[in-house]
């Protein structure tokens, strides 16, 4: 084992590490969420997923889409759309030395904000809740690629 | 070039680029392959992509959805939602010091299951085939997200 | 700290870093772009989103989709599909010691195309100039994995 082990002894690289790992946890769980509307409320997209209930026309019939889990669906995909960037910056951030109190901030925010914006997407809470924890997520990954390019950009 | 090489001889992580770069490029396979059935049989989503087939009202029936198309779009979107927590999650495990056996048969049977999972959508193959892939694939990444979390949390 | 902060006095990780986080910056501004169209255009996926505009049967009005706000979803969707394959594989590339000056050709050649790509998917051009930097996206990363793969294959 090479000595690789000490990008484990930095406090920052190990806070992003932790925080990354459970934001994509809880993105994790919106694929169960889905799985759990789909089959309690018989809502299929594929026709082999719904042979079970009948055959022939009989189970075309929850081949449809649902409110429910197309709300889920969303979610998801802008869960996707946000916790890319958040990876990708905030990996190269945590390795650019920022101060620790500062770097933990960002990840707390993120992760607190993100949380947020599910339990206001599935709810639903009325806007716009959904859209401050959309906007602090976002603000977070602005300012530390900010932080990033500031110190070290190189073209 | 500076000591970072240092990454590229630690087997786990060398492991891990390997079969990231692998599941990687099946996914961009998705991509080809909704181009291909795009073309084949012409099913477009954007006006200027079918111009060439005709103008004004005689593009437009072009401008459709297809089953076919539409099961690649799931499988290739799916793959997103479950490659993105592998990749975040598998880097920061792989950094973490796992034993190299038991993190090879964690990057082995991701991979597999995620392959398994794009032929059981394609096919299809009837559930729960398709089913099994996910669940392989997802247990993969929370057995990881698990393990770097039990030794590492810094919060 | 430890002395990770190496990692940032390598050339080539550091040029990667420029370059992934003015790639994801892009992508988020996807997300400002929909935003932007949905509000001018009143168009909601969401009935929390449009209760501001009318109460009960007059804000479902809002509840519809828009050739233009479908575009952009269309385009961020693709660039999520692109831009996660050229972080993984390009972190990992930039990890195995390429040369300098080759691997700054990629990344400019990945940033560059990417941004024509949205250019002509929002404007729209004509085809073939979304195909055209679509493809050229996709060459680049797939050359990245090829040399990747031939030199640190680790099965």
């Amino acid at each position: 084992m090479a000595d690789l082990t000490q990008l484990m002894e930095n406090d920052v690289f190990m806070a992003f590490a932790t925080y990354a790992a459970i934001i994509l946890l809880k993105m994790m769980f919106m694929s169960t969420a889905t799985a759990f509307y789909r089959i309690t409320r018989k809502v299929f997209a594929n026709p082999e997923d719904c042979a079970g209930f009948g055959k022939g026309e009989n189970a075309k019939k929850y081949l449809r889409t649902d409110d429910r889990v197309e709300r889920v669906r969303r979610a998801h995909l802008n869960d996707l759309e946000n916790i890319v960037p958040f990876l990708g910056i905030g990996l190269l951030y945590s390795l650019s030395g920022p101060d620790l109190s500062t770097a933990i901030l960002h990840f707390r925010l993120f992760v607190g904000a993100r949380i947020y914006h599910t339990i206001a997407y599935l709810t639903p809470l009325p806007q716009p809740n959904r859209g401050l924890g959309f906007f602090v997520g976002f603000g977070v990954t602005l300012s530390m690629a900010y932080s990033l390019l500031k110190n070290k950009l190189y073209l």
